[in-house]
This record gives structure tokens, sequence and C-alpha cells, in this order.
């Protein structure tokens, strides 16, 4: 059976993987600790099913325009301005089945086959995927492990850049490695975006997750608002993953693209869980209060008990549900052979199962620490500290 | 601002263009009779309904399979394989964000560039526009109005085969013709399909939409469910349009490769309303009888009124919730110098609204009829008997 040829270039989440391993080891009876997730264990809080419960029997259910309601495309205008300090209207909003689909549709409408899009690696895989399914020309830069946190590799970025890079896909509050930026590292990014007259893909699914301090999107530098469309989820801040709502916050050319984009590919986004949306923003806030505060509990208790294992180096990021930990001497002392050989090693001999940095992206000529990735929106703080001490156990066994 | 070169590509559905007139005359207090929505105004039977409510109650808020949740897989395979009498399993099922997405995912899968792609014209915009995006050869054929009904335009077909030609795109059951195939047209697609090696995207949405006898599918013939996928939706039997529940059903290759098309898109569909599928499918079946019903009714009354009206042709479909009558006589009547003047002009001094042939792809060289396409899904038929009054005495004023 041969299919289209477009399909070699199409890649995806190789952390599938990781869960089917957890699943198979627990089906025959051994207990997990799953740190693998990006899920969330907690249920959407009742308000907001509530009101996806009553826009149904209020009949909500046929068609909506493709963009979204108005309704919601208007609270979320002014939900997202006022948290950037800037100035959006419904028509720079488009509602999405998830935060997702803004990847995809933003390169489509932006990017040409050949043009260079530069994204992070370690990244969320589906930037990489995207690019290369659309014909573009993928520049992946990394990350460089300091004092206070880790950094954008700026040589990476500047010395791939040429006459063809046309795109810069930026993961603040990023995923894998719960980093980032400081105010001197979005500012060094705002003048790369202007001096090159880069487009830039805000992918801003974290920004409420925090657990201290504000903050802040790069589309409040002068300027950036015009090159900048941010990719927003409610799936995150409200437990919602589920749900598949988001949208693409941008300048209205691109707005109007997308929804158009919107007509061939889906239609719209349901039309009952977009007041669900309007409950999220301007109902009680103390569900997201909850669920942030276990996140917390969960952050404060996976980071003291794993930065009690001898040879772990793990910063504590103020964003995200993500740790990032170096193992290079635990691999080490293990004799392993691969991250891959690590990972499941560990899995057999603890249950506890997480992905690593080769889930996220392709390691890059001359890296040499080892890191894996640690979730913990899908585990209680009870689990966390019964599954770290396990690991505790066996990787100071080396 | 210069967008990707590929949107100049991308068509649209025009029919929105009437509904924004229907709005716009109806926004200065004039009356209007919406017969140019493909939506339906009953709501969603209640036990669907609460079924989704339950799910969201019962925590079903994450994340689910790329493909769907395995017991709607399951209840869906068997569902379509005992309604189409062949035989089908859970691998043949994804579970999509409504029917629509089918399109693009199939031509994304089956689709090289230049590949020829046959599809109906009068017909669904969504598949040209996706054929033309996608960089397909778009090879349109026609239908030929007998006194059996609508036939497809063979010689259409078979004149613009060669040896590029990849795709068959099959509307039985057709939007917006009300057309449906015998028999013999049937295994005259199945043998033309065999021959040439052609995939066939049957699209099926309004297969339970139907007033006496039964639906059949292509795929139902020998050799040819190897070589077709389903488009399958929840939107119309079950008046659930606005939730975007539908799915790919076909051979396991192809749905594998729709499934990780699925991953880089959105992710999945909405998790909870799959459980709604489920209910849909296995529960109380009176809500889906009250809504044939009721769309019984209106097409019996708008074919009465309308089959009055002075040079008016409308044949009457077992299927869909169109009508595609032919105005030719009443178009020269009113020295018509377009359709577009002739929509208007009777929207104008009735308030009717509906939409043309022209809404439905290009007409073809050689096309001297004239047809309008009158949808009965979004109007009671009391507001049918007050608006075709009001066309009759319009049109025979002429």
């Amino acid at each position: 059976m041969k299919l289209s040829d477009r399909l070699s270039r199409l890649g995806t989440e190789t952390a599938f993987a990781v869960s089917a391993d957890a699943a198979t080891f627990g089906a025959k009876g051994n207990k997990i600790y799953p740190f693998h997730l990006g899920d969330i264990d907690i249920r959407t809080p009742l308000n907001i099913i509530e009101a996806a419960h009553q826009a149904m029997l209020d009949g909500k259910t046929g068609y909506d325009p493709s963009a979204g309601i108005p309704q919601l495309r208007e609270i979320l205008a002014d939900h997202i301005a006022g948290s950037r300090g800037v100035s959006y209207l419904a028509e720079n909003i488009c509602i999405q089945p998830g935060g997702k689909p803004v990847i995809g549709k933003f390169l489509n409408v932006i990017m040409n086959p050949g043009d260079g899009v530069l994204y992070p690696n370690p990244g969320y895989p589906i930037y990489e995927s995207q690019i290369n399914y659309l014909g573009g020309k993928t520049l992946p830069y990394g990350y460089i492990a300091t004092d206070e946190g880790f950094k954008i590799d700026r040589d990476k970025v500047e010395s791939q850049m040429d006459s063809h890079t046309r795109i810069f896909i930026y993961n603040n509050f990023q995923n894998p490695i719960g980093a980032e930026s400081d105010e001197e590292e979005m500012s060094w990014l705002a003048d790369l975006a202007i001096k090159n007259d880069l487009w830039v893909l805000s992918d801003e699914a974290y920004f409420n997750i925090r657990y201290s301090g504000n903050s802040k999107s790069i589309v409040s530098f002068p300027g950036m608002i015009d090159r900048t469309v941010i990719l927003h989820t409610f799936s995150k801040t409200y437990a919602m993953t589920g749900w598949r709502l988001g949208a693409a916050v941008g300048p209205k050319p691109v707005i109007d693209a997308i929804s158009k984009l919107n007509v061939n590919d889906e239609s719209c986004t349901n039309h009952f869980i977009q007041y669900a949306g309007i409950e999220a923003i301007t109902g009680d806030q103390s569900g997201a209060g909850q669920i942030l505060a276990a996140l917390r509990s969960r952050r404060d208790a996976v980071i003291e008990d794993l930065s009690a294992i001898s040879g772990m180096i793990v910063a504590k990021p103020n964003t995200t549900f993500y740790l990032f930990p170096d193992i290079t001497d635990i691999y080490h002392r293990m004799n392993s052979k691969s991250l891959e050989e690590f990972r499941l090693n560990t899995l057999y001999q603890t249950g506890v199962s997480f992905c690593t940095r080769e889930h996220f992206g392709k390691p890059q000529p001359g890296e040499r620490q080892k890191f894996i990735r640690f979730a913990y929106s899908g585990i209680s703080v009870e689990q966390i500290r019964e599954g770290v001490a396990k690991l505790k156990n066996y990787w100071e066994s080396f």
C-alpha cells in the first residue's frame, strides 16, 4: 500500500513510547511512579464543567463561527492583552481545538518551503516535525546550563542565520527544560527578530503556571506585536488538556488566514466548550488556584528529594511542571551505554518512569551532559516521595 | 505583510457570504426564511448531552489517545461494519474533531502533488480547496438530471482519467444535490476504481439521513474495502454539528498515518465528547428518530409547495436535507444576468435566503440549466410554508 511521499517527513512524539513501556511494565504487577506524563491528573474545576453543561442544555450544540464565538474572542483578547501589557481586539484571536494546532497553522500561514526556522532542541518535538513536514529548513538551537539556570545558546542561533531564515520558535516557560528568559535574553531576542525581520511563534502554554514572580511575553517588547503569534491554551492553567481549547493570537492578516484554514480543516472548534472557556477566564479562580498549589507542593517535594541524590544536579524552575535534571555523573557510574538503557534499567529496577533528553530532539554535536525530564503534573506528593526514595536507593548503589 | 505562497491555493466555503447577506438584510428589520443553512436547528438529544456531562464529572478531562478512546473505536467499528455489511476492527477507526478533518487528512496521506483527484462539482467546496492546497490536480465531474434523479456524468469522469489519476471523491447522499447512486452506478464506480487502482474517499455524512429505503456504501462492493476511506460524522444523525465528532474509517496503514497526523495537528479529539458518542450509538435512539421525523415533515412541506410554483422542477430525494431545484425557467422570466443577481433579488423581495449552484463549485463548460440549493435543516414547517408562499408570489409575478 503506497502512501504519500510527504509522510516520510512527518515526525511524532516519541514520548508515547515511554508511556507504553510504563504501561507494559505496570501490567505485569509492578508499581509505576509516573514522572513521564505531560498531562495533569486533576479534574477540571467544577464551575467550568457546569458552564459547558449549561451551554449544551441551552442548545449551543450547532456550528459556531470558524474563528470562534465572538464573546470568547473578546474576553480572551482583553485577558491576553492585560496580562501581556499590550492591546488586542477580538479580530486578533482565532479559537483552536487546543494550543497544538497553532504550531501547524502558523507554519502553514508564514513559512514557505525552504525557509529557515529556528526552534528549541531540547524542545517540544512537534515543532521539528511540522517544520520538516511542511518543507522548511530546521535550525535547532540549544540551551546552556549556567548558575542562573538555562540560557538560550545565542552563538548557535546566530551562526545558523542566513537570508532565508524567517521564523524563531520561542518557548519561554520551556518544555522540557522549565527554563525562562530574563529581561536581557528577551531583549536580545526582540532585537534579533526586528533586525532580521523574523516572525516569532511564542508558545506560551505555561505562561500562567508559575510559582513566584511574573510572566512576561515577547509581545510586550516594542515592535514585536506585529511579528509575533502567541500559542495560547486553556489546557494547563485550568487542567483542561482533554477539552482541546486554545487560540492563535496575532496580527489580523495572520488570524484571518488561520481562520480560513479552520474552515478547511475542521470548520470550527466545539461550540459549547467555548462557554466553559468564558467561565474559566471570568469565573471563580479558586480551581486554578488549587491546581497551581498542588503543582507547587509537588515541585517542592520532587526537588527536595532529587537534590539529595548523590551526583544529581537539578535546577528549581519558577514555571512549568517540568524538571530537567543533569544525571551525567549517575549515568557514568552505571556504565550506561545510552539514555534509553539508563531509562529502562531505572524503570525496571524502581518503577520510576521518565522521559530523557532524547525524547525532545536529536542530541546536537558536542553535547556531553546527560539530562532526563521529570514531569510532576501526574503524580501525588506521596508517590513522589516514595518513588524518588527508590531512585535514590538504586542510583546510589552504583 | 507577506504570508506564505501556498495560501493562494486555499479556497473556502463561499456559502458563508450567503449567511452574511441574510444577516445584514435581517438586521434591517426584514424577516428572513433561512434555506441556506447546512446546520440543524434542533438541540442534541438530552441523553447524549448527559453522557458528556457525566464523563466530565468522571474526570474524562485529560488527554486521550490520538486515535480516540478504545471503547468508541470498537463500538464505531461494529456499528459501521454492521450497517455496511463488512468487517471493521477498532484499528480501522481514527476519531476526528468532526467529519471534515477526514478530507484534508485523507489527501495528506494518499495524494502526492500532481496526482489527479476526481471530485463532484456541484459538490462540497472543501474537496476542491484541499486538493488545490495540497498540490493535486483537480478533475471535477458533474451530474446529469434524468427522470430517475441525478446521475454521475460518467463520460466526464472517464474522459479526464489518465495514468496520474489516483483518487475518486464520492459523496453518495450528495450535498448539494441530494442525489444517491443506484446499485448499477455504484457497481460502475467499484469497477472503475479497481480497474484503475483508485483510492475512494467515501463521504458518508448523510448515510443515516434517509426517509425511505436503505443506504448502501461503496465499501460493500468486493475489493473496495481495501481502497476506501469512509468519512463518518455524528453531526447530522444526532444533531451534533457543533460538537465536532467524526471519524476516518479505512485500512489500518491509512488509519495509522492519520493518527500520526493527529499527534501533530491537534493531539486528540476532545475526550469527554467521545463518551457522548458511545451513548449516541448504543443508547436510546428516540432522539435521532425525532430529528429524522422533523426533517421528513420539512422535506414534504418544502417539496409540496415548491412544486406548485410555475416553472420550478424539483426532485424528491430520499436522503440528505437538501433540494436542488432547477429554476432555469424562472431565471429567464426574471431576465436574470447571473445566479447571484437572481439570489439577491429574491432575498430582498421575499426574505427567502438560499445558496445557488455557484456556491458548490465553478459551473462547467456547457452547463445551461440553473439550479439553486434549498436546505431545510434550519427552518420549521410553518416558516417553510410562509416563505415558499412568498417565493411563489414573487416568482410567478414574472
